[in-house]
C-alpha cells in the first residue's frame, strides 16, 4: 500500500515554533514514527503553494491521499474541484479542532468531495486516517 | 480502559431498513466484532430521547464516550452544554459524509465542545474513535 | 385500512383551554367523529417527548400516518430523519395556517420527507388526509 | 355551491408533455371526473398572464376560489395584495410537493392570505380542496 | 402563595462540577434557604427531557412558575407554545448572563410569552423572581 | 448604600403619556415609594441626550447603577463603551418585555457588559435590581 | 400642464370594497375633485397587467407621470427599467404607510429611478405629487 | 395653524458650501418664502444632537410637525420611540432620494411611526408636507 | 434551421433612446443584417407581457430559442418553469455585462434551465449564439 | 490578429478524466482545431497557481484574452484586479453552465471586470469568444 | 500649520482607569509631547456628545483634522454626513487594533469619507496621522 | 533596523499603468526615497503568488515586516496563519482607502493578526509604517 501525505501552507513551522504548546516534535520526525508503524510507503510533500497541491494531486497514482490544506480548506475551489477530479480517494485532516477557532475556519470547501474527514487529535489523526485505507476492504462494510 | 458509545435518534434502523444499501450488519453485530478487536470494555446505549443522551453522559464515569447524535447534532444547545460540563472526554462520530448531504447538516452544534471529529468512515468510523482512545497517551504528542 | 394519527407536543390542550377560540371539542371527541365516518381503524398517539414520536413512528406498520409535530416541525431534524428512514407513507397536517404566524413557524423541516402537507382547515385537516389515503389508488393518477 | 379553479402559468402543458411521468391525462379531463363527482358547478380558468389571474378573481362572486398559481406563488405581491382584498375564501393548491424541489420554491407570498393550502397529493389536492369547501360548516368546528 | 421552579438540562451539575468556580452549594441546599426565606410554598423539578417541561407546566395549577429551561431556551419552539398556552404566568430566569456567551445563546425563544427575564444574577436571579411574584399585586401599577 | 438610577430618552413622558393603559405615575411619584422602601440613599437622572448619559456614569461613584437606557439600548456602541470602562456595576432595567416588540428591539448592545438584566416587570423592575444591590454580598453565593 | 396617472393592480378595487375602511368614494371620483382644482390635463390608465404598465409609459409624451405600481412596487424590474429609460420624469405614490406593512413591502425597486416619492397620505397623495409638477420651475430652486 | 420644522444633523450647512450644487440660498431664506406663502405660523429648529431632537418634540404643542432628520433617520430608535409617544402628527421629509444613494441611507427607522414620507423633491418637500397638513380635512378623505 | 429570437421589456426602446450611447441602430435594422449573414430562419417577437413570453415558447417548434427576457431575467420563475418545461434548446443573451450593473441584476432565474448563457458582447451576443445553434453538431464534441 | 487563452486549475485534465462523459478530446487537440479555423495567431498557456494566471496577463500584448479562470472565478480577488489593471480586453469563457452547479460556484469574481462572459457551451464557447474578437470591429456597433 | 484633534466618547478615561494597561498617561500629557515634536498649533477636543463632534467639525477652519470617533464610529451616519459636507481633510484614528475585537467593531461607517485610516499602534497613531499632514505635499506624489 | 516590504499581486503594475492618476513613479523608484530618508536597511520583495509570500514570511528574521498584500488581504486564510504563527510584528498598508471601494474590499483577513493597520495615504503609507518601526521604543508607551 502506497499513501501520499500533503500538508498545506504553514505547516512547515510545526515543531519549531511555539515548542510549549506543540511540542518540539517536527511533522518530518512525526513522519518517521508514522512510517515505522506502517506496513506500505508514504510519500510526503509540504508546500506553501496552493497550486503546487494540485499539482501532487494530479500526479498521484497512489492507493491513497492524506489532505491538510491548511488555509486553503476555506478558500479553495481550486483544491475542491481537483479532488472531484482525480482518481484516488483522499481523506481530509486537521491537526486543531476547527470548530473550536474563529468563525471562518468553520467551514471546508474540501469535505464534501473527500471520502471523510476527521480533526481534533493532533499529529494522530493522520494516524487514524492512514489505519482507515490500511483497514480499507473492512471498512467499507458500514456504509 | 472502559468506552461508553452513544448512538442517537434512528440509529437503531441501521442493518434493518434499506440493506441493499447500508448491509444487513446491525450496529449490535457490528458491535461484537470491534469488541472481540478492543482491549477493554464497551458499554452500549441507543435512545431517541434527547434528555435521555444527557442523563446517560452525566452518569458516566468512563475513560472515554464516542457519541453518534444523529439528528440532535444539528439542534440540541442542551447536549452540546452537556459535554462541555462533564469531566469525560467525547469524541463526535458520523457514519455518512454531512457535507455531502442537506444544508441544514453542515452545522454542528457539537463539535467545538468534543475532542475531537470523525465523519464518512461508515461504521469504522467508531473503530477510529476507539483507536484513538486506546492511543491517547501518544496522541497527546502531537498536539 | 389501518391509519396512525400522531399529535405532537400542546396538541393535548385542544378543547380544554380557550374554548371560546376553538370550541370545547377535545380531540379525542374529533377522532370518534372521524373514526365513525371512516371505513377502517385508527390509532392515536399524543406525546409531548420528541424520541416518543420517533418510537411510535419506527414501530409503526400501518398504511399511513398523520403527524402534527407541532412546535418540533421546525427543530426537529431527527423526526425528519424518522420520517425519511421508514418504509410508512406520512401525510403533514396543520390545524392553523403556519404562514399567518411568526416567522420561525414558517420553515418545516418535516414537509421534504412527507408524502403531502395540508393546512389552516382546523381539525378538517385530518378528515383530508384521511381522505387521501382511503383514496390513494386513484390519487396516484395525477403525479 | 359554485367553485371558481384558476390555474397559472405552464400548467396548460399538464398530460401534453412528459406523459411517462404525468400520465396523459390533461387538466381538462381531470376536471371533468371531479365535476361529475361533485354536487355543484365549477368554473375553470388557465392563464399564464399574471394580470389575468387577478382579473379573474376581481370579477368571481363563486362560493370559492382554489387556486394553482404555478411560478407566480413566488413572486407576485400583486396576487397576495388580490386574495387579500377580496371577499371570497381561496384555498391554495400546488400539485407537487414543493420543499422536495428547488430552494426558491419553498416559500409562497400567497399561503398567508389564503384560507388554507394543501400540497403534494397531485391532481388529488384539488379534489381535497374541493371537499373542504363541500363541508365547511362542519369544517369551521375545528378552529 | 405556591410556586413551582422548573429547571431544565444540565442544572442538575450544579454544585457537583467545577466547585472552584460554582460553590459547593447544589440547588437544593440553594432550594432551602429560599424556602426558609419565602412566605409560600415552592415546589421543585429538574429533568433533562424537554417533553416533561412541557408536561409540568400542562400539569401546573401555582400561582407562578419560575423556569430556567437551559439548553433548550434557544431551540424549543414546543417549550414556547406550551407557555403561551398554559394560564400561569412564567417568569425566565438564566443564572449567568447569556449575552455575554456564545453567539447562538443570544436569542431566546422563550422570552416574548413570559411575563419578564432576568439573567446574569446567578442564583439569586430565582430570589428576584420570587420577590416579583410576592410583591405582584404592587408589581401592577408600573405597567 | 448608594445607588444611581438613570432613565434614558422618552422615559420622562411615564405617567403623562397614555395614562389609561401607564396610570398616571410618573417615576418621580415611584421613585419617592421606592426611596421609602430602601435602606439607603438613590440619585436619580433622566436625560435624552446620549452623551450626557456617558457623563453621568463617568462621574459615578455609587455602589451600583441602575440603567434603562432606552431606545440607545439597541444603538449605542458609545454607552457600551462606557459601562466596560468604568468600575462601578451596572444593572439593566427595561419595564416592558422587548422579546414581545419590534425586531430591532430584540438586540441589546449594552446587556453583555452589564452585571445583569432585568426586563418586563414594569416599574418593579428597578425595585428587583435594587434588591440585588442590596443582598450583593449574599448574591455572590450562587455564581 | 399634460399629467398622466398610472394605477397599478387592485386599484380598480377602491371605494368598492371594504367602505367602512376606505369610504366609497372610487379613484375615478376622486380624479373628478382632482382635475377640477387643477390647472391642466390629467390622462388616467390602470391596469392589473405589469406589461401594460411598460407599454404605457412608453408611449407618454406628457410633461410627468405619477405611477401608483401597487404590488409590481416590490418586484418588477421591468417596470424600473422602464421608467429609467423613458424622457418623461415619474413621480412615485403610495397611498398607505408602506413602512407599516408586512417586511416584504418595505423595499420599492422603483423609487431610485424616480424624482421623488410620497408615501402615507392616502389618496391626498396624488394632490401633491401633482403640486409639485405644478410648481416644478420653483421646484428645482431648493436641490 | 401652527407648524414646527425640525431639521437634524449637518442640515445648517445648506446654501453655505457646494452653492453650484445647491445653489445659496440658505434654509432660513427658503423659510421665509414658505412663510410667506402660508397661512399659520412656522417655528422652526436645527441641532446636531439627538437628544435635542427628542426634547423639542416632547416640548411640542403644534397642530403638526415636519422633521428631516439627517443621518439620525437610519439609526435612532430614540427618536423613533419619541415620535410614537406623542401626541402630534409628524411628517418625513428628504430633500434627497434617499434611494439613490448608498445602502444604510435605504432603510429609515422613523418612517413607520409617521402620518406620512415625502423625498427627492429637494426643498420643496417642505411645501408639500405644509400643504398637506393646511388640507388635512379634505386629506382624510382618501384613506 | 429556424430559430426564434425573443425579446423582453424595454428592449422595443433600442436605437430610439440615448443615440450617443447605444448609436441609432434598432434591433429590427439589426435583424436584417443578422438574417442576411445566417443561412436559415429567423422569427422575432418583442413583447413587454411576461405572459406572452410564456405562450410565445410554448407555441415554438424551432429549431433553438435565443431570449433576452429583460428585467424578467430577475424575478420571473414562471418564465423559468416555461423553459424548463418545453422541448426546445433556449440561449440567454444580454447586451449589456449584467455583472457591472446593480446588485439586483446579479442573479438570473433563467440561467440554469438554458442550455448556455452569453452577455457582455453588445448586440452582437445574439450574432454569438445563433453561431452556436449553427455550429450545434460540432459544439457537441467538447462538452 | 493575436489572442491568448489561459486556462487555470484542473483544466489540464480534460479529455484524460472520464471520457464517457467529456470525450477523449484533450483541450491540446482542441486547440489544433480552433487554431485552423481561425485567421491569426493563439497563444495557449494552462496552470494550476493563481499567481502564475496573473503573470502572465500582465505580460500579455496580445490583442485579447480568453480566460477560463476555472476555480479561481469564485474567490480570487487578485486576478480581478490584474484583468482591471491591464489593458488588453479578457472575455470569461467556462465550458459548464456554472448556475446548474454548486450555489458557491453561481458567483464570479471577474465578470465585471471583463468584456463579456460566455458559459454552458462545452468547449465551442472558446470559439464564440474568438469569433468575437475577430470580429470586434463590428461587434462595437452594438453597444 | 494648524490641526483640530478631536476625541469622542470615553476617551477622556484614558490614562485614568487601569493604569496597569495603558499606562498612567493622561491624553493631555501625551498631547505636550505631540505638541512639542510639531512644527505647527494644536487644537484638541474630548466630548461624549455625538452632536458635538459635528458642531466642532463644522466650526473648523484648520489645515486637517484628527478624528477618533470612539463608539460613534459603528453607529453614526451623522458624523458621515459631516466629514462628507465639510472642506477639511480628516485623518480617522483608533487606538487599538478594531479587528482584533467584536464583531460590531469590525465596521466604520467614518472611514469611506476620511482621507485615511491608521490603527493598532496605540497613541503613537496620531503622531502618524500628524507626520501625514505635515508630509502632505510629499504624500500626494504616490496617489 | 532591518525591515522587509512584501508587495502582493499586481502591484508590480505601479507606475507604469495609468501615469495620468498615478504618476509614472514605480514602487522601486519610491523605495529608493523611502531608504534615503531611513536609517537602517529596507528588503524588498514583489510577488503575485500567494504562496511566495508565506515563504517569504517563514525565511524573515527582520525587525518588521510592512505588507501590502493586495487582492489576497481578503481571501486569503494562509497568509493570516502565516503571520500570526511567525516571530515577526507586521504592519498592513493599503495605498487606497479600501472602505471607498467595493463592498467585497472592506473586509481584511489580515488585519486582526497585524500590529497595526493603514491605509489610504497613497504611497507614504509605507513610510508611516516605517515612522511607526523607528519609533517602536516610544511607540508602547500609549498601548
Amino acid at each position: 500500500m502506497h499513501i501520499l501525505i500533503v500538508n498545506g501552507p504553514n505547516l512547515n513551522l510545526l515543531g519549531t515554533r511555539e515548542p510549549e504548546i506543540y511540542g518540539n516534535l517536527t511533522f518530518e520526525d512525526y513522519l518517521k514514527k508514522l512510517s515505522a508503524d506502517f506496513d506500505g510507503q508514504i510519500d510526503y510533500l509540504q508546500t506553501n503553494i496552493e497550486g503546487e497541491i494540485i499539482d501532487a494531486l494530479h500526479a498521484s497514482k497512489h492507493d491513497g491521499i492524506i489532505l491538510n490544506a491548511g488555509g486553503y480548506t476555506h478558500t479553495s475551489v481550486a483544491i475542491r474541484d481537483c479532488i472531484a477530479g482525480i482518481g484516488v480517494a483522499v481523506v481530509e485532516v486537521h491537526i486543531s479542532n476547527l470548530a473550536k477557532r474563529e468563525e471562518f475556519r468553520h467551514n471546508s470547501l474540501i469535505t464534501a468531495v473527500c471520502a471523510g474527514s476527521i480533526m481534533g487529535f493532533g499529529l494522530e489523526g493522520y494516524r487514524l486516517a492512514l489505519t482507515w485505507f490500511a483497514n480499507s476492504s473492512r471498512a467499507k462494510i458500514g456504509y
